[in-house]
């Protein structure tokens, strides 16, 4: 579980006035990959290895609207790892207020360089090693 | 049932050599619009009116890959429509080949110029008989 | 020249009510992208053959604002294209009015595999005079 | 003179593996955004005495890539202020090595409620005052 912050900039609000709901996607990426990074097994890290983990599943639910220079608060979780399989669920807050603003979810598999699903834990150990033990909750990663 | 249609551009791609996840869901909104411009109730107009219909929930299965350039086709249903609850789903589909790129949802509430949620059957009439009538389908628009 | 047409979608809006103005940018890309495909060597093509050509510079002029909904047509000419060089100006007109939203310009060179710059009169002489022959204007193109 | 930070997040990145051009205008956007903030007149205080402040020019100069999970430093200078126009350079700056990826400029007048220019000097004195005494440098600030 890890707490990420973002500010919302002018560029990610619509005419509503609210911050556009596609950006929540994008920051739900932000804070996924700020997860990984700080596990030592970033995307940057995966790619260079030949490994892609394309994004399977995404959902959001709206609670309350961001604005414009508000800080959010994302907390990220893993949900599943299994090497095959990556879903994390996601919280957005108010960060001065702690009111929630969305929730959401995503799923992820692991692709090697010629497109083709791959289990991490046979093909690339060591990664999936330091993915178990930097998320070692035995509740929330279930290797199946 | 409408089919939209899309070219992927460039900035939508990332450095995967694929549609951004992301995009889809503003391709969603693109749909969305489409669909409720020719039906003679625009967002334009609902803003005018002094509504705003926010998204409450969007998801999205990704299935296959998109690519710059190639062009999507979006097909878009309505699935609930109580004057309370707009409900779509969507069906992004490669537009050469027909193959199935990802599948999605969203709900929507409509709000007034105060932010409270309203029954536009109540309290914009003429834009329910408007949309009821443009999307007829009595297994998928519900009238509770 | 050519007239490449684009409608304003929601997300492409911002809290003032108007488009954000970086997304003329990406409009200069979209009308970019539909000349060079219209003459044949599309960016999809020239990076096949392991082309790619990142943008040097960019610039835009904003006169009026455009809204959602709002269909756009942006007139795209090659200001210079000497095989190492490809220049470009744009203009953004409302459809229906005509009214001037912008004017741009874009400077491009040409990389190969390795991230070199080439002089595609040199390296890929074929595409250099697809280019060529598909913008004859003596005026505008200049072979330095 | 203030320096903003951001580091590249993948949905920035596009096919070419690096950060999408249109990108750096939306970071020139969050780099003044921040400089304004921090001297007391943000773009959410302006818009709430009904000053809107779009952008009237923007360019941007290519040096080098940035690439997905670099942190770029940006460097925003005011390089007029009247009250009718303010004109920022950036300069943004890889991190680690210091090396240039991108020069850019921006030109901003203010509008009123009914979306006419104004001067603050004479219009919102007070904000005029707080930004001068934020950018006090007489060279870079010309009260013409």
């Amino acid at each position: 579980m890890q707490v990420y912050e973002h500010r919302v900039q002018y560029y990610e609000t619509d005419q509503m006035g609210i911050v556009h709901h596609s950006n929540y996607i994008r920051w739900f990426e932000e804070a996924r990959t700020a997860l990984l990074r700080q596990a030592g097994v970033g995307y940057g890290e995966m790619e260079s290895l030949g490994i892609i983990s394309p994004v399977v599943e995404v959902s959001a639910k709206y609670v309350s609207m961001a604005h414009f220079e508000d800080i959010v608060q994302i907390t990220t979780e893993i949900v599943q790892f299994n090497g095959i399989v990556l879903a994390l669920a996601y919280k957005v807050q108010d960060k001065k207020t702690g009111e929630l603003r969305c929730t959401g979810k995503s799923r992820h598999c692991f692709l090697n360089r010629a497109g083709h699903p791959i289990s991490l834990k046979k093909e690339q150990p060591l990664i999936y090693t330091m993915l178990t033990s930097a998320f070692p909750d035995p509740h929330r990663i279930q290797d199946n």
